[in-house]
């Protein structure tokens, strides 16, 4: 089930080889742990990088828009490359060319596609179980006119590739007794306090409560 | 020195426009904010989305690489789109579909110019800084060699724009009164507790100690 899958051309990584994975269970992990994705396309005026929303559900990534959104309706007609990136930590090694950082990367690579209207509802309401669990049942659920007005499009996680670094510096040996501070400086996404609407008085339900400051 | 670019037909918002800003100040805070970036760019295989490490320096945003990195050659011949964003919070309304997030993005277009050698040394010891203020006195310089074998490239702040959402949902008036908790759930970047290298008995510097977990 979650088996590496084999790289191609375009997602054999090259640069340090040995940070590269091609593990399913990995793939996963990195696009549950984030709530938007940079797809890469082009058009007639070059190539853009738009940030996007994004969820997963099974070997799946899915993005959603208007139906006018330029980019949803370019990523229907070509490939493109979806990545996500974590940062975890600044490296700092003895010598300045030794530095690096930690992270986590995936991208994804192939063409979108849009859901029917069945499905968009399924998908949409995965999105919010990703945003806030158990939450679809207490809002005002989307009406007719908010679905037809919505595209929402997904891409198969298969021709995908992550790549990772974690650890310590690691510096050459000829630097190792230099008088100099090595070691990892972690980055995290954290929470903030949650801040209640204004004139909300409904009591905060347990996702909330447990999203700590 | 700081007022607002004009949108040329690639950086003119288009999607819920009133959410974008040509201003420079906030431009170089969202750069200033980030340790990585996403470029894209395409060749004979498609579109590629690759996160690479940035800094800025003026009016400039820097990337490095090996002088072998297929980015930094393919970036030298064509025009290339970078784009940074800050996740900021989970914006949870009453109703499904005006759910949303705080966000700040910018975008920036145009093509990336490698810097000789002189000012290759200039650049990286800006990175440094951006890292770790103070710390390039204190590490092992780079050498010849070490310099030699990198490529460092920048691309102007010039043809940019910025996305930024903030504060609280934005409900229909009909959906106001609906027993729904509503409120941003804020998302930030924090440090961790710093990690010494195993071995290393230098003091930890200022910025180490600063950063807190």
């Amino acid at each position: 089930m979650n088996k590496p899958s084999a790289p191609t051309p375009r997602t054999q990584v090259k640069r340090v080889a040995d940070y590269a994975s091609y593990d399913r269970t990995l793939l996963h992990a990195i696009v549950d742990s984030a709530y938007v994705c940079h797809i890469a396309f082009a058009d007639a005026n070059g190539s853009h990088c738009i940030p996007t929303a994004c969820w997963r559900d099974g070997d799946w990534l899915y993005i959603h828009g208007s139906n006018g959104s330029r980019m949803l309706k370019r990523l229907q007609e070509q490939e493109c490359c979806v990545t996500i990136t974590h940062v975890d930590g600044l490296v700092l090694a003895r010598a300045a060319f030794n530095h690096s950082m930690n992270y986590r990367s995936a991208m994804i690579y192939g063409r979108f596609e849009a859901v029917d209207e069945a499905h968009k509802r399924v998908a949409m309401e995965a999105f919010m179980e990703h945003m806030a669990p158990g939450r679809q049942r207490e809002v005002r659920a989307g009406n007719d006119k908010e679905y037809a007005a919505t595209t929402v499009m997904r891409i198969a996680l298969a021709e995908a590739a992550c790549k990772t670094r974690t650890g310590p510096p690691k510096d050459d040996e000829e630097d190792m007794q230099l008088p100099v501070w090595a070691g990892v400086l972690p980055l995290k996404a954290a929470h903030g306090m949650p801040v209640v609407d204004e004139g909300c008085t409904v009591p905060a339900p347990a996702y909330v409560q447990a999203w700590r400051g």
